[in-house]
């Protein structure tokens, strides 16, 4: 445990002459997992063939895989599971919460919502058809709104635009004292800040592995489900592998025990493989230590940036413990000023209608890459011509 | 086109001294597959990172993948779509189906299907509360009981267990005689027989890719709707990727256009390559080679094992053009013996209470390994005590 990250960033695979500042959208290729993906394909597919479910662990795996993310986010032992994408674990766990609270109707979610968690509420409040309200408030107002008609709250705990941060702990406690439950999205949580599900009481939780965790481009999603609600939380989507005797093949559905019966299909083994190789280097670190080292990179880009580029107003909240680990500006012409950096070698990202997003992951970016980072972009916002803004500062286009 | 098998056979990696009768349940490793993952990890995720998705045409991906799949099933360009698994898209299917014929309480199925379309649909029946039932009739049973209460179909064309294959246009004429919809699930149809989706005028057909089709273990699922539903169907999982904008990153759902709205979350890129590569060596030959070569295949091994191994008792159809491309056999100590022969070479499965499985895959398997696999099956069976059966020929244990 504790490896410095001097060493952590040796583990990765980063482009020369490349600032990557997008970990936060998806995560870089971690050296050992090619070798790893290899050896299963190879060892595992390959030779094992079909008795590689049991013989190399592929059926167990998604288990094995939710605790290594269980240490990184405060789950209980086997209570946290891989499988599917992120948007069919927040369908599992909203079906799951709506049926628990059967004479409530409202789900209570913020703006600040990852769209797609709002468009998976939608699709089973209609399929459902029995009257849920899915109330979509601003993100400072979801305190007030929570109340005994409110079922349960869907919150992204981070901002995937801004990085603000909803405090977890207060907010389950509030639901808790109105009888709601709560789903908690650590989409840009996991693995970017300190999560305790456990000690903050959440009820369900979900996120995906593709973005700090590094998993590799679309790797499986999670959930998490309380040990108290785990065998009492109807599964909708009531796949066979979430059955309690997947090989005995019975007609008739029986739910598994515990987290288990959030499992759904067949897990993709060659995506685990590559996830499998990401936790090794997680399994080094604590999430104190770079959450500590993810604050001080953040705090160094906003201060260097405030004198050099008085243009980029700061969409994140300026403390950092109230922020996730990435920084985001306003600035009009945002997406041209992120495809001139990504030409000059700094990626960040652009959400519309006019947020640059920014990443830090202390893994694999240190202090001198913010600073280089820094220096380009001052250059790039300074020296470029902004058609359709107001900084057009110099008649020079990049 | 047409390369022929013997070529085709090269093209995978197969265990010497191993006749590998399983393909059905996990087709091998193709020999590209590994190099096309690595390319697809090191250049694409490792050197282009974010920019993949699109330079790298990872979100075009499921739908490509989705086109190459249609032509080994009949589907119109642009009509199929793979992601999630195969569980999940039964689902979609179904819900979709389902609110399509508001007025019909009926999912008309039967117990030939494989378990897991049978829970999920058990679960989707729960969730609607809605009155819905779930019959589950005999397979030789289903035409009988279409009426103009059923809503729709939910059949597996073949039989999981014996091979014993349904008659997809005559059920599908029957069914939208009487006003109901259809849903073929073509797990052991897929790669194994002559599929043609728009020519039986299918509603629905959802798949795997790793069976037959040598995806890999866990590689995507697949769904089909019919051009004349695709604008109409409502996806109850309504994710991020069926949107007809999801970069506009809009707070309501809009589906997508046609087959774009069964996406659901983020595509997992990596098991996708390796699919692209299986896709490769089926872009080489015609599904009416397969079938021809798979029947002859088939029917050897049920000719040849009539005569040395009469405690074997054909479970699957005699004649091959109502069997899938798998024959079974029921043997009360099939467990055992399915253990005996694996550790023989001879690879099949077994399934519960006592079926002995072998599946016919002509890309990698001939006529050669049909007749050693026959001589070793005849072999164990002959030589073998059988505790608990009738059939304790010799006091031999192998």
């Amino acid at each position: 445990m504790n490896t410095p990250f001097s060493m952590t960033k040796n583990l990765f695979e980063l482009p020369k002459d490349m600032i990557y500042l997008d970990g936060n959208s998806l995560g870089p290729l971690p050296k050992s997992a090619i070798d790893r993906v290899t050896d299963m394909m190879k060892r595992e597919w390959g030779e094992m063939l079909i008795t590689g479910w049991n013989k190399a662990g592929w059926m167990q795996q998604p288990v094995d895989l939710g605790n290594r993310l269980g240490r990184l986010t405060g789950a209980e032992k086997d209570h946290l599971v891989v499988g599917d994408t992120l948007s069919i674990k927040v369908y599992q766990a909203l079906a799951s919460a709506l049926a628990m609270r059967p004479d409530r109707k409202v789900i209570l979610t913020d703006s600040g919502n990852f769209p797609s968690d709002l468009y998976m509420a939608e699709g089973l409040v209609k399929s459902l058809n029995q009257g849920h309200k899915l109330q979509v408030v601003a993100p400072e107002e979801i305190a007030q709104h929570i109340s005994e008609d409110v079922a349960v709250t869907l919150i992204t705990e981070i901002d995937y635009r801004t990085g603000r941060m909803h405090n977890m702990t207060d907010i389950t406690a509030l639901a808790h004292a109105a009888g709601a439950l709560t789903i908690w999205d650590l989409a840009h949580s996991a693995g970017a800040i300190e999560v305790d599900l456990a000690k903050a009481k959440a009820d369900f939780a979900v996120g995906c592995t593709y973005k700090y965790l590094n998993g590799g481009p679309g790797s499986p999603g999670f959930i998490y489900v309380a040990p108290r609600h785990s065998s009492i939380a109807e599964p909708a989507l009531s796949g066979w592998l979430g059955h309690a005797a997947p090989f005995e093949f019975e007609q008739n559905y029986r739910a598994g025990l515990s987290i288990e019966r959030m499992r759904v299909g067949t897990p993709g083994v060659i995506a685990s493989a590559s996830l499998d190789s990401a936790l090794d280097i997680w399994d080094m670190v604590e999430m104190a230590d770079v959450r500590a080292a993810s604050m001080e990179l953040s705090n160094l880009f906003i201060n260097t940036l405030k004198t050099s580029c008085p243009m980029l107003k700061l969409a994140s909240p300026r403390d950092a413990k109230i922020r996730g680990s990435q920084v985001s500006f306003h600035f009009q012409d945002g997406y041209a000023a992120i495809q001139a950096l990504i030409a000059r070698g700094v990626v960040g990202d652009f959400r519309a209608p006019d947020i640059m997003r920014f990443g830090f992951t202390p893994l694999y970016i240190d202090k001198d890459d913010v600073l280089v980072a820094c220096k380009i972009i001052a250059d790039v916002m300074q020296n470029s011509l902004w058609d359709r803004s107001e900084y057009k500062i110099k008649a020079k286009v990049t």
